[in-house]
């Protein structure tokens, strides 16, 4: 079977309070939500911006530039237990790619100001999505199942954490 | 500044009932929802759908492999005017990434039988998430906007269409 490598670039960088991994950067957003960070597109890309002040929120993909590891089984930050990569959103995936659901603050000259940021100061941005609930959440009144992070999201267990411990907890833990 | 391109590699292919650009795909599965699809996982990703059966939703994340052009403005499928390219889910767009929310029906031995399907067969899969509301979608009671979409979406208007039309008319309209 031929699988030829796909070649992206770079279209901006994310910018936030959290200068590294042992900043306690939120494992999600809304974890730890009202953090502010912004968004600086790379000058090919300011056009690309019209329209979106018309939306609230966006998705944005990006690559978790710091990780060197693929796993397919690990240990998620919020669980004691080894689980299959897909059902979580561990870093250090096939790929390292990350998605996350931001607010739009404002808009200008290729800069995007948002809130809930959950990434560390620089990574790379892939793409932005505009956030449409039809598109992007499943419809009230369907059946919605969380497998493993019930618990956790239920707030009847208490995550092992929320934020990304030091790398050297996280090296302790991992490896 | 120095951008080095991120090389990413495909995971798995994604089949559905769409064979090509003509075959009247849907646009996004929430418009013609019910189509089922499945993921074929390359071997070394069978492991890592362990636990993922416990989640009743994912996110596909893949790439619009038959794209060759990237824009910054273009006309939307269902929308009549140019826009802002991250204002829309338009596949010609930086870095060709798409994703899409599916429902999961079933997984064994690295397949994935998957529902509300809007990918052309043979897309390469780069990443899965495990679709947690709490993460991925807005709180409900919070304010959403949705743009130039809105009227789209609440039946106010009617879209141009929601499904791709042939390669021809494709390419009349976007040339």
């Amino acid at each position: 079977m031929i699988c030829p490598d796909i070649i992206l670039k770079k279209i901006g960088t994310i910018r936030t309070p959290y200068k590294d991994v042992s900043s306690d950067v939120p494992i999600q957003g809304q974890f730890h939500p009202g953090s502010d960070g912004y968004i600086e597109l790379l000058p090919g890309y300011h056009d690309a911006c019209r329209d979106l002040d018309g939306f609230s929120h966006i998705i944005l993909v990006y690559r978790f530039h710091l990780c060197t590891e693929e796993k397919t089984i690990a240990r998620p930050y919020m669980d004691t237990e080894q689980r299959g990569i897909f059902s979580t959103r561990f870093p250090h995936r096939p790929n390292h790619i990350g998605i996350s659901l931001v607010e739009v603050i404002g808009i200008n000259a290729g800069i995007i100001s948002v809130r809930d940021v959950d990434m560390v100061d620089g990574t790379p941005l892939l793409d932005i999505k505009s956030y449409v609930p039809r598109f992007d959440s499943v419809a009230a009144g369907k059946t919605i199942k969380t497998g493993w992070m019930t618990p956790y999201l239920s707030g009847q267990s208490e995550p092992s954490t929320t934020r990304t411990r030091s790398e050297n907890e996280w090296s302790r833990n991992h490896r």
